[in-house]
This record gives C-alpha cells, sequence and structure tokens, in this order.
C-alpha cells in the first residue's frame, strides 16, 4: 500500500511546477518561500487552537492541512519528508535517556 | 522497512505513560494539552525562521521537532498520524481543479 | 497628543457591534474568538518573517497588524491595552535580577 | 502619567547592551534576531491558546510577554513602538470602508 504522505509528496512535485491559475500548489509556490512558511505557521496556529479546543475531526484537517504544507514547504527548499524521517530515524538510535538529555532546556 | 514516523508514534504510545523523570515524551504529556500543543506552535515557528533563512539542515531538524510534537500532541487527542494519512488520502481523490475550489479564499 | 494605541481601541471599541459588510473589525469579532486568536497567531508569524528577513517596513507593518489584532482579541475578552500596561507597569517595578530569576527558564 | 510601555522600551533601550549574566533582554539580545523572532512567535503562540481557553488573566500576562518580546525585536532592528504607532496613525485617516477595501482577502 503506498503511504498517503509519500503520494502527498509525488503530488505536489508534480504539480509545484505547473498551471498556477489551476493548481493551489503552483501558485503557492510561485508566491516564494516566506509566503509557503507563513502558511505553516498559520496551519500550526489552527492545529493549536483545535487541540486546545479538544476539536478532534479539526485536529486531524488542521494537521492535514499543516503536513500538506509543510511538504510544498520542503519541496521548495529541494527537500521531502524522507529526509526528515531519516533525521527522526537517526534520533531513534539514540535512548530514551539520552535523548531527553540532549535535548534543549 | 519500517517508516520512521511509524517507529516514532510507537516510541512515543509506549512512552507518554512512563515515568517523567527519565522520558520527554511522559514529562510533556504529564503537563497537558496546551503545552504540547504549545510546542507545536514553537517548533513551526522555528521551521519557518529555518526556511526563510534557507537554513536547509535547520528545515529538517525542525521539521522533525514539529512532526515528533504533532505526533504527541495527536497521541494526546487519542488520533494518530493514520488518522491524517487517511484525510490525506480522502484529500487526494478530489481533483486539482476541485481540490483549489473546496480550499478557503 | 493622543496615543495613537488608544486611537486605534477607541475605533476597535465603536466598531466592533457594526455591521459585518462594512465593518472588518465587526466581521472578524463575529467570527468569534477562534477566529481573532488565529489572526494574531497568523500576523505574529509574519512579524517573524519580517525580522529574519531584516524586512524593516515589513517589520512595522506587520507589528502594526499585530497590535491591531491583538486590540480586537482583548477587546473581544471585554480587556483592554490598560490592562496590559498595568500589567507591565506592575513587573517594572520589579528590579531587573529580580525579574529575571522570576521568568521561566 | 508615563506610558506604561514607553518605560518597557526606556527599560530595554537601557538593558539590550548590559550584561548577559543579569539581564534577560541583554541575554536575549546577544542570542541574535532569529532568537528574539522565535520568542515573539512562541508568546503569540501563548496568547492564542489564552485566548481559545478564555484564561482573561492568561491573556493579559500572555499579552503583556507578546509586547515586552515584540519591543525587543523592535529594537533590535533600530524601531520603536513609536515607529508602530505613527503607521497606527497613518491607516487611522483611512476611512473604515476604505481600509476594508486595502485590507488583503
Amino acid at each position: 500500500m503506498t503511504d498517503s504522505l509519500d503520494a502527498l509528496e509525488a503530488t505536489i512535485r508534480a504539480r509545484r511546477t505547473g498551471d498556477p491559475d489551476t493548481s493551489y500548489v503552483a501558485r503557492l509556490t510561485h508566491k516564494g518561500r516566506a509566503k509557503i512558511a507563513q502558511k505553516v505557521g498559520e496551519e500550526a496556529t489552527e492545529v493549536v487552537i483545535a487541540a486546545v479546543t479538544d476539536d478532534k475531526p479539526g485536529m486531524v484537517g488542521e494537521a492535514a492541512d499543516l503536513l500538506f504544507h509543510l511538504c510544498v514547504l520542503l519541496a521548495d527548499a529541494g527537500l521531502s519528508l524522507d529526509d526528515v524521517r531519516a533525521e527522526l530515524a537517526r534520533r531513534e538510535g539514540v535512548s530514551g535517556i539520552a535523548e531527553k538529555a540532549a535535548r534543549p532546556a
């Protein structure tokens, strides 16, 4: 089964250089790094609001929006979720207590 | 191969009810929903800063932190990345133009 | 001379119960606390982006947007900048080192 | 009577080049623009959380933290609240409907 996060990234890669008139991804990408980053900040705020009001469907929907825009942002820098997965796997090698000790205060 | 995001979620599920003295996940979870949500907001801000300063290693590291805390937040609400993946898959069924039309202005 | 922050708050108080068709403040207020809070989060992200890209006119403009929406948010809760000023004055009574010691880590 | 926002800015200006060991403002300023901006993002998230949970004392305290860090950020760029006040005064000259029309969608 294909991971829908991978499918999402494939879609984003296919569309980001497409027609801004028909593709949201192309339009947002065309606006540049700062505008994409701004959307990541906005969606994170919406996740926060859904979380503290215990709006579970809202949390799922806003988390989907956040991951979507995070992938657009990563793609804009030539990065992908696999880079993030590799970083998480690297950290996973660190034991629980060591990980804790390594975290900033 | 195991997806490191799934491995991350398994680790979070295993640790969240653990000892706050030895587990960051347990300690953060113990502080409650608002504090976890706050961390998601903070990490998103760090992703934004790394992105607009074109700090690619920073983007990967902060995106990893963001996903980590997003998973802790989802777990706190009894949700998981699979719920978010299902939502993304549902949207993926919608065509590009329709998706665009469905997005809020 | 009138402080333009006070003038801003007076304008917000006058408009928030006005006609949503002609007043942005009334329209935003009508959407409720969460939507106003979301705008505060969005404008803060824009301040952050302007700051790290050293866009000084952008910092001024986005800080104005942030204060504007913060005042709409405070007004929605029956609060005002004077409440915030009183809190800042209370803290100012605390000496530098004590203030530092009192801050969360 | 002195506006406590002006008093806050005077304190910040006096301390920002001071000893990082005894002054929080000096220590934060020493860390650089991105770290100050990050604090503005963090405090905004805390304002958002206090607002949507209707924690009024929290809103006042977090709004004070937000304004404090916003002033540190403005000072780091050679700007002040007076620059923001001037921008707000400039906008106030614009009528309600015109202002609305001028706002981004």
